[in-house]
C-alpha cells in the first residue's frame, strides 16, 4: 500500500473513531465503552469488508495502528469531549474524507476478490458506513444513515464511479482520487445545505 | 442449481425484502433505508450462512440478481407502500414458502460443508430467520421472532426433516420438498389460528 | 485440547447461558427466544473469534455439545427461573471463571493464528465479552459491558497477561492458568466492592 493512502487510512480512522467517542460520551458510557465504540466506529466498515470476502484476519486486526489511532482518538474524545465536540464542521468535513476514501478502497477490494459490479457497489457503499451502523447498533439507535441525510447516496456515487472505471477497464488510482473526491464534495454539500433524501408519503395520517 | 429453486429462491427473496421494506417504511426510514433494510431481511439470512460456513464472498454479492430482486422489491414497497400492507394474507403465505426454502436450502449446505445434526439444525434456522433478526435489530427493536409467534419452530420442524433424512441416507430433492411444505403449513396454520410458543410464567407479579 | 479445558469450556458456556436466557426471560420472550439467547450469550464470542480468524465452520457449531450445553441451561431458566434468578452471588462467580477462561482461549488462538500483540487483545477481550454484547443488541439494549463496572477490563487484564509471555517465548497452560485467575480474581472483587470504570465529566449540566 502506498504510504499516502496508509496516512490517509489513518486519517479516516481517526475521525471515524471521533464520531464514534463522541456518540458514546454523549450515551454516557465509561472509558472502556467509549473506546470501543469509537474503534469499531473507525474499523467496523473495513472489518465487515474483510469478513465479507473471505480476507482473514481482517487488516484491521494485522496490523498495530489500525487499532492505536482509534484508541488514541477515543480517549482524546473521553478527556477533552467539550471541546472536541465543538469542532462541528471541521469533523464533517474529515468525516466526509474518510467516507470517501473507504468506499473507494471497499470497492476496489471487492472487486479485485471478483466481484461482480452490484456486489463491489454494495461492499464498497458497507466499507464507508458500515462502521457508522455498527455504532448506532450498539448505542441502541436505528442508524443515522438509513434514516435521514444525504450520506450513503454520495458513498454510492464513488462505488459507480470505481466501478464503471474499472468495466472501462482503466481503474487506476487516477480514477480512483477523483471517485473519492467526488464522495467528499457530495456528503460536504449535502451536509452544508441541509439535502435529505426522501422519505415515505404518510397520506393517511 | 436447477432453475426451478433459483426462481423460488428470488421469489422468496423478493416476499422477504417486502416486509423488511414495510418495516422500514413504517420506521419513516428514508429511501437509501427502506431499500437497505428490505435488502438485508432478504440476504442477511443466507449471508450469515455462508460466513459461518466460510463460503465467501456470499452468493448474494456473486450474482446480480440476488441484490437487484429486493432492491426493485424495496422500492416498490416505497412508492407503493399503502397499497402493499394491505396485502396482509398473501404476504404471510409467500414469507411461508420464503422461510421453509431458505431453512431447507441452509440444512442442506451446512451438511455439505461438514456439520453434524445440531450444527445443521442452527445453521438452517439461522438462514431462515436471520434476515429478520438483522431487520428487527437494525430497526432498534427485539427481534419478532424471539418473543411471539410460531416461526422458529415452524423452521425447526424443516430443519430437522433434512437432517434426519440426510442421517438416514436419503437426502434428495423428493426429500427436500416435503421439508420445506412442512415449515410452510406449521407457519400459515400458526398465523391464522395465531398459535404461540409458551413465555414465562411470572409467578411474582 | 486437554479434556479439563474441554470441561471448563463447558461450565463456562452454561453459566453464559444463565445470564443469557435469564435476560431473555426478563424481556419476556417466548421460549425459543430465551434458549436462542442464552445459547448467542455462550457461543457468540467464540463465533465472533472464529469468523475473524477465517476458522470456519466456529468450533461451537461443529461440535454438538457447545450447542446442547447452553440449550439445556437456558430451558432450565426458562423452567425453574424465579429460583435461578435467586442465586446472584454463585452466578457472578461462575461467570467470571467462563470470562477468563474464553479470554485467555481467545487470546491464545489469536495468537496461533498469526495477529500481533494488539490484535491478540482485542479478539481476546471479544471473545470474552462478545457474547453478552450480542445478548444485549438482541435485548435492545445498551450493551452493559459498554456503561458500567470492570468486566472488559478484567477481560483486558487477562488479554494483555498471555500476549506478554508470548512476546517473552514462555506461554504455556502453566502461564494460562495464573491468566485467567487474574481475569477471575479483578471481576470478582470489582462485582463486590462495585469498582466502576470512570465515566465523562459533564461539566455543562
Amino acid at each position: 500500500m502506498p504510504a499516502a493512502q496508509l496516512a490517509l487510512d489513518l486519517v479516516g480512522s481517526a475521525v471515524f473513531a471521533l464520531s464514534g467517542a463522541l456518540a458514546g460520551v454523549r450515551a454516557r458510557l465509561d472509558v472502556f465503552g467509549v473506546v470501543v465504540v469509537g474503534t469499531v466506529t473507525a474499523i467496523g466498515g473495513g472489518i465487515l469488508r474483510d469478513v465479507l470476502l473471505g480476507a482473514t484476519p481482517p487488516a484491521s486486526l494485522r496490523h498495530w495502528f489500525y487499532l492505536a489511532v482509534p484508541t488514541v482518538a477515543s480517549v482524546v474524545v473521553f478527556v477533552w469531549h467539550p471541546r472536541v465536540s465543538r469542532l462541528g464542521r471541521p469533523i464533517v468535513v474529515l468525516d466526509a474524507a474518510g467516507l470517501g476514501l473507504f468506499t473507494v478502497t471497499g470497492t476496489r477490494l471487492a472487486l479485485n476478490h471478483g466481484l461482480g459490479p452490484a456486489g463491489a457497489v454494495a461492499l464498497g457503499i458497507l466499507t464507508g458506513i458500515g462502521g457508522g451502523v455498527l455504532r448506532d447498533v450498539l448505542l441502541g439507535q436505528i442508524p443515522l444513515v438509513l434514516r435521514r441525510e444525504i450520506y450513503a447516496l454520495a458513498s454510492a456515487v464513488g462505488a459507480v464511479l470505481v466501478v464503471a472505471a474499472h468495466e472501462a477497464g482503466a481503474l487506476t488510482l487516477a480514477w480512483e482520487i477523483p471517485a473519492a473526491v467526488a464522495v467528499f464534495v457530495v456528503r460536504v454539500l449535502a451536509a452544508r445545505r441541509r439535502w435529505s433524501m426522501p422519505t415515505p408519503r404518510m397520506p393517511e395520517r
